[in-house]
């Protein structure tokens, strides 16, 4: 038996985004019903390389299909000036539940790009209005790109602004979708009244401090203690989704407030999950959130193993990627 | 960049066994001073397929090189009979400490063999009479291959005396090594009396209720809660080392009459890290160990990180596997 390699040109090239963000939103529904396993992350600090590794192993089972995976991921900030090497790599390691035969290796960082976007997009899909059309991306880096594919599988987007520190991010995505899209840079202030935000920095001061009246906010970028996109006062009149209670009172877009006492319990409306199941209403259903919605997203390792499902089933069938006997399956 | 690809073949055909037996020690000696991390095994339990998956992610820093890498490695014992396939596969990601590149993918089944090997290799080193000529082994599966291999690197071994329930095994067995050795089938009193012993069942009623005088016994088959290959009689009399307290406390050859309060603390003669290191003295060492010794094995994530790095260097150095260009590496 064989293992099949997908690189990161395969993973992008055969998988499909609007599957990976249906199979996430099977990632979330599971997880709400408690079908699936998902240890903590290990880390392993290395301080003399500034560097670490995180182990993130998951099964979910989502009734028609289920999956099993682990990442193995690093954030080593030096790499770019030490070796020319991106901060962030990964590899996945997908295996068979039944037998645990490793069925792919893929590239971890596409996988990781994808179903970041496919979160955001699950959320724009329960907590956008329906009629929403105009997207607003704080941040123009890889990310942007993965968030407007795939909300625009979600939402007829035909608006888009932009905003970057960096002005050449923002010609440069520009560039790419200026043919499919209304696109253009703008102000934090322009982009964040847009009908759909998504922040995607790394920034540990709030620039976001006024949206549209009913924004439905993807906050993306806090993944650490500290680490605050979104100023208290937007957050306090918000209807609050998280995808993990844990994680996100630790490391997410709501850490801050929380730990100052600003935010609690209370503040918080649902898990992502309860929505996706029907156990709380999303936007537009009876009892529904209205007005601002702010998605607080720290990643799950069931979405690694969803999006690594869809790629590996989509490279499968076309046969795309390499094959290898790596492991021995001599008896 | 790319990954190189090391196969069960290209890692059998290219890791020199005494090499790794060197980095398992030195893994081991990381242990004692402290210079490796190591977080506590994931487990994701599956109840539904029998079986479940294991995540071993670790970082060992042995002064003249450091190493890191994740197992991931199942057991189901159904795969067999249900897939034609092994109860027990596993892959390793071996990656550069300085800045996460995935170095090389190996099959994780040919390093746990081996490095399993090596830590018995390291203990007999250590605890066995300097003088030890015969060894005898008990279960004549894969691991009893790798067992020779690599106890012959520390000891002169000319007599081997094997047993197992299965005769077809043993005389497998015997036909790969006749030329080598003056190996020959025996009973479990006769292999158990030779100068070393190595344990390779996985039983939970003892097997072997006497050993000689001034037997090293290297006990591998303990690997879960009631398992149990050796008399108490024999433990209660021995100088035991064992690789990790609370592994070997929970699931090592000593946990049953642990549990019973038959074996405690007291009857702990050292770590194997502290032996390497020279805390604490091996046999022939003033004020070390005589008589019977045995050494309880469970296995230690760092074992695989330092296998893995000693196939990855060999391999290397002669261009062996499959180069892969895996991980997106663009900035």
């Amino acid at each position: 038996m064989q293992t099949r390699l997908l690189s990161a040109a395969d993973v992008t090239e055969h998988t499909t985004t609007a599957d990976v963000v249906d199979a996430v939103e099977e990632a979330f529904g599971a997880y709400a019903r408690g079908d699936v396993q998902m240890p903590a992350k290990s880390y392993i600090d290395l301080p003399r390389y500034n560097g670490d590794f995180r182990s993130m192993p998951a099964y979910m089972d989502a009734g028609e299909w289920d999956a099993a995976a682990v990442k193995w991921v690093n954030v080593h900030p030096d790499n770019e000036d030490r070796f020319e090497l991106p901060t962030v790599m990964g590899v996945i390691v997908y295996s068979d539940p039944r037998n645990a035969f490793p069925l792919a290796l893929l590239d971890g960082t596409t996988i990781t790009r994808l179903r970041t976007g496919a979160a955001a997009a699950v959320a724009t899909r329960h907590l956008a209005p329906e009629d929403a059309s105009s997207l607003g991306l704080v941040g123009a880096g890889t990310q942007a790109y993965a968030q407007l594919e795939a909300i625009a599988t979600v939402r007829d987007i035909d608006e888009v602004v932009v905003t970057d520190v960096d002005p050449e991010a923002v010609a440069d995505f520009v560039d790419v979708f200026e043919n499919a899209y209304d696109v253009r840079g703008g102000s934090i202030e322009e982009a964040a009244t847009c009908d759909i935000v998504s922040t995607l920095t790394p920034v540990e001061e709030p620039i976001v401090h006024d949206v549209g009246p009913n924004t439905h906010v993807n906050a993306m970028g806090a993944d650490a203690k500290g680490k605050h996109e979104i100023a208290d006062s937007v957050l306090e009149d918000a209807a609050i989704v998280i995808d993990d209670y844990e994680q996100c009172t630790h490391s997410g877009e709501i850490n801050v407030p929380w730990s100052e006492g600003r935010l609690d319990d209370e503040d918080i409306y649902a898990e992502l999950g309860d929505i996706v199941t029907d156990t709380v209403s999303g936007r537009g259903e009876p009892g529904g959130p209205e007005g601002v919605t702010v998605f607080d997203s720290t990643g799950l390792a069931i979405q690694d193993v969803a999006a690594s499902h869809v790629a590996y089933e989509q490279a499968e069938a076309v046969d795309a990627g390499t094959l290898f006997s790596l492991v021995g399956t001599e008896i």
